[in-house]
């Protein structure tokens, strides 16, 4: 990994650090704390700074909104792992797990509120703009988990329909993290646009990654339960494809465990992917990543500036995509 | 009523009427329509609007940040309601009763950044310090719902916390609104400040009403449950006042209440009810009201307009002050 990067990254950990720093109540930002401080890949405020960077823009300048991002994030992880009955982020429980359910409520919206006061930190030329952007994606990526929580209760989803929920729920706020920071640079607004683009595809594919990670990933790097979309009947790409491509005797099986309602866990987890084995939907998806990958350097391509300074973004595209947790 | 509040009034709730007119998916916003629909006083807009024109400004540039703080308001009374366990509210059942939980996280959720799109709306000159002001209030309100949650586990809490408790909060959300718009009519500094003083001592005497109608209000025209707050042993003024001055065998008798496991509702309300008659409490309430609302005749009176614009707010805070609901 470049210097640039590191130094970067802990530029961005002494910032989250900093975040609502011995405010009080402590019953009220002591869980904010201990979400932001349980690390993560810290990718969107990374982003930011990158994408400020590669306009030769001041990322000092773009740290706050850098960590508002960061701190949007996290808010909507507290929220989500809250409504999808989560017990595990970041290989620790989440927070309505280790504080209950109106601790992770009232925290996660602190946590808006505090993402808001840093995005204000931008001086105020810029406050418009940056504000529009942020307040657009945050509606978008509630509209994401709504889709992902109505496609719960549906028998049927179909795949075009999860390629844009997730593209709401996850790849907006990577395009918004990079168009952030053009905008902190003053760069065109084509710049602008390609460089969100950029962060679309790589989201989408980065998405995907995560979907096959339930399944295929290493419990001791994933962070979260493998198995665990499996067992709360997630509509991933995988079981939408599967119910897509199985034969009746797969299909059966299919819907006898997502109708099931005793079982060992393990067991469900084997059997359901025996049937993405079978289908080969490892491979699907690996090419439809490979898809999104592509188009994301597509659209760094289009970026106006010379390819060498591209070259960090395109090497952090390329980490993405091969990336085991 | 004023010609011009009736005024005000249609504005706001036509512009409340368009919030998210339309917007999908149906299941996020549906709730957002039905809680904006209920009506409520439409309070804090209202004042955000009368304070522009206090000082002769132009409502019609207030009328989104009015919006974004009845959006706000709103938003927190469904994240609180839930937190809280109320089934009604405004006469109606809660979002998450009609609804349940996940819908009531998440489309409270989308509230707040709505709120923050119609903030968004104002001249962008304006923005860096309705944005700091908005934000601090919002920061302000969650802090005051935590200490709130907080007390309800403590058996002791003093006056003054509690006092401290409903001016974050209640009280400085009314601040807000008229200080919003004194920032958008440009007036003074000072002027700005003091109206915010008139704002939080109204807040702090309306609130101390609301506990006084939890308990003494009429049930036709509440619109919450009359003794909600006995139920679930909220510490009101009133419950802390009762504590400080029982004597024995009445402390005895509310202890005995608020340890109780199972209970017929309404016997509760009425023996507690009993303690707070034999206490005088609805008097020494109603003193403290009236020394707010002289507080905030006093702020008022400090800001440098004629007495005769002044009126209207005059007006409006003596009616809040006798109010039945």
């Amino acid at each position: 990994m470049s210097d640039k990067i590191s130094r970067y990254e802990s530029k961005i950990d002494e910032a989250v650090r900093k975040v609502l720093e011995g405010e009080q109540p402590r019953t009220l930002f002591e869980p904010v704390r201990y979400i932001l401080g349980l690390g993560g890949k810290r990718l969107r405020p990374l982003l930011v700074l990158l994408s400020v960077d590669l306009f030769d823009g001041d990322p000092a300048m773009a740290l706050s909104p850098a960590v508002a991002i960061e701190i949007f994030h996290n808010f909507s992880l507290v929220h989500d792992d809250l409504m999808d009955r989560a017990a595990i982020r970041r290989g620790h429980p989440t927070v309505h797990e280790k504080w209950g359910t109106n601790v992770a409520i009232l925290s996660g919206d602190a946590m808006v509120f505090e993402a808001y006061r840093q995005l204000a930190q931008v001086p105020s030329r810029f406050l418009p703009a940056v504000m529009e952007l942020f307040t657009t994606t945050a509606l978008e990526v509630c509209k994401g988990q709504q889709h992902d929580m109505d496609f719960e209760r549906r028998d049927q989803v179909a795949e075009e329909e999860y390629l844009e929920m997730i593209r709401l729920k996850t790849a907006v706020l990577i395009g918004c993290s990079l168009k952030m920071g053009a905008i902190l640079a003053e760069t065109s607004a084509e710049n602008a646009n390609v460089l969100y683009g950029y962060g679309e595809n790589m989201g989408l594919a980065f998405q995907l990654r995560d979907d096959l990670l339930d399944v295929y990933g290493d419990p001791r790097t994933f962070g979260k339960r493998v198995g665990g979309d499996i067992l709360c009947n997630k509509k991933t790409y995988l079981l939408i494809k599967a119910l897509e491509n199985a034969n009746p005797m797969q299909r059966q099986e299919l819907n006898r465990w997502l109708s099931a309602e005793e079982y060992q866990p393990e067991a469900k987890i084997e059997a359901i992917k025996q049937v993405y084995d079978e289908l080969n939907l490892k491979a699907v998806v690996e090419k439809l990543i490979q898809r999104y990958y592509h188009a994301s350097l597509e659209c760094l391509a289009l970026v106006q500036v010379s390819d060498d300074r591209k070259q960090l973004l395109a090497d952090l595209a390329e980490g993405l995509m091969y990336r085991e947790k």
